[in-house]
């Protein structure tokens, strides 16, 4: 057997107990993890500096180092997290639904934990313990493997919350983090059937990529957001310009912000130079087709094909003039990705066919994309948001970490 | 563009014309569906006899023949249930839930297609007929994938279709058929991201393993059943005689038939020579654990450890005794495919244990695991029995064959 099969089976064995754990016993355990975090905020702290040790010798962009960086602070924002998971309702055990069938068979549909999940992500320590806890919270065994970048605070997070299990009385297969950080270790992750429910990449287009084209266990893709605002003709310019700076500049490095604007025929003249004017305050470098070049000058990029292809996640827009509202849908569904997308409109009817024909996990009308969010949506919490249509769509919370099964209650039923 | 890559792009379009469709619409190409499958039975039948024929040159199992053949009168019942799929609610544009977010913005969670299914099964050729009504019920396209013993009557069935989409007015993309039955069509189906919203295999486990190797379109899994009945110890054996005989023998091809039974020792003394009886009426073979065969004798085939991991889909069925309700539920973790199990038992801990820690779609107290159908779970039809736990599991009706998007209404709502 090889490590990771073991780490499965111990998983397996845990997602068993796991099924019979009552509400009161995982939030116990729960917040025992918060204790134990502040608890060892010192060693915490060590290992990670072992991580940002390693990366200034390797080199490594400030951001990727603001990602990696923990602090006192930071702790103690995790193990509040931790505390407010524990309060939210356990997802798992609800009756969704039943009837008597004519035979006399009583049907129950009650929602489960899906079992093991299997998390793949990058250089974010908070990931470890967000995971973690989401997965013990729906009752899901968890198998975590981060990037290499933080191993060393990803395994100090690991050992603290194991220590706090252990003291619930909760089986230690129940958090478990790949130490090998190799592309052989995510490889055989991805292909291990036998063990994982699910499995759920959080991180950048490349790794989501790899994870669609090489896993055989079922994944929930997430993520990748190449967001549109679309300004209709009959658009509040000022309401236009507002949405289109937040939804940019706001927080550009998040996959609910912006990366393209659409811009109809009839408003583009008086749109395009003040849309520039608020976006310039922000040094955001525009990405336009000819149009757009025409009518702002040279201080706009002409764009390339790719341009309407590509997350930026930077002071970056990619700006096209369409003739129609038909052409704007058009273009979102061959060129979105099925994340969030926005009009701004005051037209009843387009903001009716927008909403319907635009395919999208959040379509929204005069408002900004930035709200696509498992705590604005009112979750309570986010595992990642899904950009595919199976299972789960959006931002998804402890109840999309649950699946279901029927219980038929019978005394002698035969078909 | 490779002539999959056309399907897909026309199945893409469909989607959206679908998307905006109303139900009456729908519901009169259903009808329309029937209509012209009455119409056209000559032709129907002509195709099917070539595909007989051609199964006569190249030799073929009977129950195979018998899946394949087509007659007046099966050609008139999957008009009827066309009819009873138009009959059945409209799926999509269900308003699922919803709310106003502090800000103002108003949140509403409504039910929409998946967009385009791709379905690859075997020889039975009214599968060309279900799966397309059930796509078109629910607004997907499909693109079919049949068996290349039944192309020339899936041909047929889907030239007939494709008229009478025509005569209603819907693009052709709507339902659409693959000709060449290669391998390889099927293994550029199973890659079909681009194009593909969900792949659904329909048939045996050779086929069900293949696509869930290859594809890397998200994939519903279906089928499999290694189902079991436990015989507690506190078990009316009349009763479990009578639930395993009917598990067993009331249609041994289809998989919610059962595999194994499994005996509390205490009773299995007791039981087995009745429940044999049972079987022998209908030529059951038992293969046993040894203590099985010192119970019943030489009558009864020695297990091997495959048998307990084998879904025989015939009149076979592997026995073994096991020494507690523990040692149950762990084989039937270990060796079952998370469809339909069952306990019998008077006990009521054992029965709230077993449903409680039995992994399956279906968990049962004192009822044959046969009744794990959509039709009999009141879904009205069904698409397939989903042995996974993303977004479906047991059967799978309407509902399963749609997603949801977040439609947010604002009025100039910024983060």
């Amino acid at each position: 057997m090889t490590v990771l099969q073991q780490m499965g089976q111990r998983a397996q064995e845990a997602a068993r107990f796991l099924r019979t754990v009552s509400a009161k016993e995982k939030n116990g355990a729960l917040l025992s993890i918060a204790a134990h975090l502040e608890k060892s905020e010192a060693d915490i702290l060590k290992a990670n500096g072992l991580d940002i040790e390693a990366t200034k010798v390797s080199g490594m962009t400030s951001s990727l180092l603001d990602r990696l960086t923990l602090t006192p602070k930071r702790i103690q924002d995790m193990a509040r997290s931790v505390e407010e998971v524990a309060a939210l309702p356990d997802p798992v055990g609800k009756v969704l639904g039943g009837q008597t069938l004519p035979n006399g068979l009583r049907m129950q549909k009650v929602s489960v934990p899906l079992g093991v999940a299997g998390m793949i992500y990058e250089a974010r320590p908070n990931v470890t313990v967000d995971a973690a806890v989401l997965c013990l919270k729906s009752s899901n065994a968890c198998i975590l493997r981060g990037g290499k970048e933080a191993i060393h605070s990803a395994s100090a997070l690991e050992r603290v919350m194991r220590e706090a299990l252990e003291e619930s009385g909760f089986p230690d297969g129940c958090i478990q983090l790949v130490k090998d950080t190799s592309r052989e270790s995510a490889l055989e992750l991805m292909k291990l059937n036998r063990y994982l429910d699910v499995l759920i990449p959080r991180g950048g287009a490349g790794l989501i990529r790899s994870v669609v084209e090489n896993a055989t266990v079922p994944v929930i893709e997430t993520g990748v957001g190449n967001c549109h605002v679309y300004v209709d003709a009959s658009a509040n310019l000022e309401m236009a310009c507002r949405i289109v700076d937040n939804a940019k500049t706001s927080r550009p490095s998040v996959c609910n912000a912006i990366e393209n604007v659409l811009v109809h025929r009839d408003v583009a003249e008086m749109l395009l130079p003040r849309m520039k004017e608020a976006l310039d305050q922000h040094q955001v470098q525009l990405r336009g087709c000819p149009e757009t070049v025409r009518i702002l000058g040279d201080c706009v990029v002409p764009a390339s094909p790719e341009d309407f292809d590509t997350e930026f996640l930077d002071y970056i827009l990619a700006v096209k003039v369409v003739g129609s509202l038909e052409e704007a849908i058009d273009h979102i569904n061959a060129h979105g990705t099925r994340h969030s997308e926005c009009i701004v409109t005051e037209s009843y009817e387009n903001s009716r066919r927008f909403t319907l024909e635009v395919d999208a996990a959040a379509v929204y009308v005069n408002a900004s994309t930035r709200f696509t969010d498992g705590g604005e949506f009112g979750l309570g919490a986010e595992i990642g948001i899904s950009t595919q249509k199976l299972h789960a769509r959006g931002p998804m919370g402890l109840e999309e970490l649950t699946s279901y099964k029927y219980i038929l209650e019978g005394n002698g039923q035969i078909r």
